[in-house]
């Protein structure tokens, strides 16, 4: 005998099965889309883009806040650079950055703030080469597919996406107007990140098994202050989301030390978080028990925890908290067959042939020298006299207008911008299913194995 | 119009969506149950279990190799208790035990060599309280439920099971013959771990919200030996299985901070593995190409990182790496809404006023001191002049006979052993799966919340 079912009660029967599975929490959101969308006709990859040679770059600065005041003044000790557009919602950031390029003996840009649609306007101006976004997270797609549709090149600061719509939406744009969309991940650019980036490639590590980083910062002060973040919008951002919001500094290192979609990709991940107590315990500390700080619902963990599968069978660990009274930490572990290296909370090496104690000082300074980065070992000096996080934020900004300069591929392509972007809706989605198993896209559309090797332009 | 379908295409469709699903790789292999089987008429749980007081605790040895010849030694320095019985497959083991005893004047035990059915004789002597199992994995649960049912008590090397119906045979026979189980997971009574469990339940570190434990250790000189390990079961276990098949001493330590069965619970974990890429490599350095070593499939990846969500939303990180050339670790990470704490790679602790910065040395030792745990301030010193591991092995032995002669609930039971143990089969299923998420089974059946936090007894 059978028994007969409509396709309604089957669709029913599925969603139970799926919901009471023995293996986990059930689904209690809408899915990510996990496809990847068909290339539009003529439309081809942007990896080892090369754009011509710009003399001079003309840059105009959209969002001047915290990061992007501090780009102005790095911008003022860069050969090569104009500075034609200032733009921010806020005029006395604009007269701000413009007081820092008078005090350089710089000439004035045109000043942008009279609407929230201004920086529209700096997009479009036929001298500005490229457009520097340094505004809060959720305008940073709109703002840089804007400007390569407007035939600009992008630096945009992380994560560049919060959707994996957006991440796509960054990937088409670039390679539909063949403009460069750089993520500006500075901690790739500090010095122990190069140098164990230098190492790996040149095999001192051995086959690399498994990475790590992190970004642990707490932030309890900055995201209660009432102007830090324009209007708190990272406080917001985090009462309404969960999974890691802000994965990119610990992710990009050790994705270029993986060659991450130059020869091998991200799969999978999965990603569980804590529930929130630190936030709403420093919430009734500061503002009293009943204040609507202490009340509000914030829905990100405390602690997320992110691991990562790759098609080469490495596996990344990342880990985001922002509100934990812990010490600062990226952790930068990179572990491989012949040695290991972990940045946090001190600076270790081990390598043959004692891989079972640490480097001791005077051996550790010895290795940090000799393997030191061409790249840091070329500006280095001048970035620690300029600053910005110890002067990585320099290094980056001289990278970024030294290949510009020179119609080079830039060290970061928008395949890593949405890559490590992604994880924010990603691991959002794992940890809403209770950490379940979610695909990461392959924004290469197959082309995650043509480049062999990160190689970063000479 | 309904469209209709019989039964069986209802399930080809269902395993099809389940094994195809957009979220993760296919179920390669059969699951791990995840019910948990009812409880015999008339068996109650063991939480908090007292035994009568033994005066003296007469102690038998299953397994005199490296962990049980070293056991035998402490137990020389130990008052109340008494060897009565050796046993090993090997005979020159049990005489090197005998030996042990005779040099500090203690008198012979009875020596068990003869067969590998041995230890049952040991376990059925009417003159044994204890039976002390250091055996290789395969045979602690065989062993401690066969010494149970013979009314003895029963510690036993980590790890204390292998699979869920393991686990289940040890807490069933535990509350059938109401006899202590002991595992005898060293690392709790390690000084730092001891501290920190102090400080923890002291309130310095506020709500515990996220906890890190680890076994990274290379043992790769060990496990290429012929002989370190009896006919080398560790290499052929790991040869045969992935996940993680060494969780405890990382995880012991924190989920007695966690109060784990003790006010909250592990509720689900997700586990994901690097390839194996270590031993293989190893092999051919030590073998060369084309050696059965080299030739040799290794199923255990480098690397095992496993998740664990608890009931009250806290997140535990436990890893496991015995192949990569990496300086030991066991993490031992403590991050709560107050202060911070971590082992590894150098001890640091952080507490108000200033997190952001872990504590000065001389402001840590002084806090070390402080909130030094009672039973390491008490036995310490002596701990450390016996030895074993820096002196945690003596401790352990040193409160387990403590609580045997005293009728006190011991410091770790049953169902810690089944839980911490259960991440061996529990993680080797997540990886299998992809990633996908493993609920663990509630072994106190419900009783969890029932004691108010972990209280070693006095």
């Amino acid at each position: 005998m059978k028994r007969i079912l409509s396709l309604s009660s089957v669709a029913a029967l599925l969603a139970a099965v799926l919901l009471s599975s023995c293996c986990g929490p059930a689904v209690r959101e809408e899915s990510v889309s996990c496809a990847v969308p068909p290339r539009a006709e003529g439309q081809t990859d942007v990896l080892g883009l090369r754009c011509p040679a710009l003399d001079t770059v003309r840059v105009a600065f959209i969002g001047l806040g915290n990061r992007g005041k501090e780009a102005v003044k790095r911008f003022t000790h860069l050969e090569g650079v104009r500075v034609v557009a200032l733009c921010d919602l806020v005029k006395e950031y604009v007269d701000r950055s413009q007081a820092t390029l008078a005090k350089a003996g710089l000439p004035a840009a045109a000043g942008y703030y009279a609407s929230d649609e201004d920086w529209k306007k700096v997009c479009e101006r036929p001298d500005v080469d490229l457009v520097y976004i340094c505004t809060d997270w959720s305008t940073h797609t709109p703002m840089a597919v804007y400007a390569m549709r407007q035939g600009k090149h992008v630096a945009v600061e992380v994560p560049a996406a919060l959707t994996v719509e957006e991440c796509w939406q960054l990937v088409d744009a670039a390679e539909q107007t063949r403009r460069h969309c750089m993520m500006l991940e500075n901690c790739c650019y500090d010095f122990f990140e190069m140098t164990t980036l230098n190492m790996a490639q040149k095999g001192l590590f051995g086959e690399i098994v498994h990475v790590e980083g992190a970004y642990i910062h707490d932030l309890r002060n900055n995201n209660f202050s009432p102007d830090f973040y324009h209007d708190m919008w990272r406080l917001k951002y985090n009462a309404a989301h969960t999974g890691n919001p802000y994965p990119t500094h610990g992710l990009g290192p050790v994705c270029q030390i993986l060659n991450i979609h130059r020869g091998d990709r991200m799969e999978y991940l999965v990603s569980l978080s804590s529930d929130q107590f630190g936030l709403s315990e420093e919430a009734v500390r500061r503002f009293g028990a009943g204040s609507p700080q202490a009340e509000e619902e914030y829905r990100l963990g405390d602690m997320n925890t992110t691991l990562i599968r790759t098609a080469r069978g490495k596996t990344i660990m990342i880990q985001h908290d922002v509100t934990s009274p812990r010490p600062y930490s990226r952790l930068h572990t990179v572990s491989g067959t012949r040695g290991f290296a972990q940045k946090y909370p001190v600076q270790g090496i081990a390598l043959p042939p004692d891989t079972h104690r640490f480097l001791p000082a005077e051996q550790l300074r010895d290795t940090l020298a000799k393997y030191e980065h061409p790249i840091t070992r070329e500006v280095g000096e001048q970035a620690r006299r300029v600053g910005g996080h110890g002067g990585m934020d320099f290094i980056m900004d001289y990278r970024l207008v030294y290949c510009l300069r020179n119609g080079l591929p830039l060290d970061q392509d928008v395949y890593d911008a949405a890559e490590w972007s992604v994880l924010v809706p990603l691991t959002e989605e794992s940890v809403r299913r209770g950490g379940q198993p979610v695909p990461v896209p392959d924004f290469t559309r197959g082309a995650w194995d043509k480049l062999k090797g990160l190689k970063l332009a000479e």
